[in-house]
């Protein structure tokens, strides 16, 4: 692109955690719309249920905030939570890890380019982007199990980022 | 947030239209993974069939560029397609025009705040935000109605911004 807009600065750090804040409180919402059981049991097409996909978001969100911060990529450690109260606790003191070391994220670190978990090659704000694209994309797929099971989603836009 | 990384610029323009294309990259080759008639007909839960939520990306994406870019907000005036190859090449249209326009949008609309069809109050980055957001999560939709006909979907990743 050879435009003069090419170059121009549209997102800071801070708003990219805030866009990133608002979809976690969408996805949190979209946790507890889902009852227990189908949470954990339901899915459509042979897919994972919606508790496997925000197994998913969590192994992803702190560890590459952690790898793109300091360069070490280590797998997400804790174990997977067997109830909906467990897997809403862990999403909550995933986010306040979340909120407390996203703003240490050295400022060069978003740009350089590292290989996030030995084997995707990007620089740290496209890995951090690939997270945020991902949980949006399964997100969506948990909507349509609830419209499946006869419940309404909660409203996209309400917590879309402002 | 009072950390130093706060102000930090992560993204520019020509970034955030890098990550549109290669969102608009995945949506179509999910478009392609349809049968003509399940893209029109088929759907999960009582949602709107896959061709209906292509519809909506094509009445967003480039009236939201042209909107941010000289703040006239003016609706999509084309006729809706009624084959898939009609919606392909309205796509590939869209994608052509998005990819002129877009360079074009003057630099401090990205961040002055305007009323998105009279109605979405948000700094146009926000806005444009949006409209990919929306984009992957609908397009996760289609996913899971590609999964219920037995259809293996694109892989996420192949297409992800880079």
């Amino acid at each position: 692109m050879t435009s003069a807009t090419a170059a121009i600065n549209v997102l800071t750090a801070d708003d990219l955690l805030k866009n990133w804040q608002g979809h976690r409180r969408l996805t949190r919402k979209t946790i507890e719309a889902f009852p227990e059981d189908k949470l954990f049991q339901f899915s459509v097409g042979g897919m994972r249920p919606f508790s496997e996909l925000t197994w998913e978001f969590i192994r992803m969100a702190v560890p590459i905030v952690e790898g793109v911060s300091t360069g070490k990529w280590e797998e997400y450690k804790g174990s997977k939570p067997s109830s909906k109260s467990e897997l809403l606790r862990l999403w909550d003191e995933q986010t306040a890890r979340l909120n407390e070391e996203f703003p240490r994220i050295p400022p060069h670190r978003f740009s350089e380019v590292d290989k996030a978990f030995g084997q995707w090659e990007n620089p740290g704000v496209v890995t951090i982007q690939y997270a945020i694209d991902n949980e949006i994309h399964h997100r969506g797929q948990g909507y349509v199990y609830l419209r499946a099971l006869g419940i309404e989603p909660p409203h996209f836009w309400v917590s879309a980022p402002v």
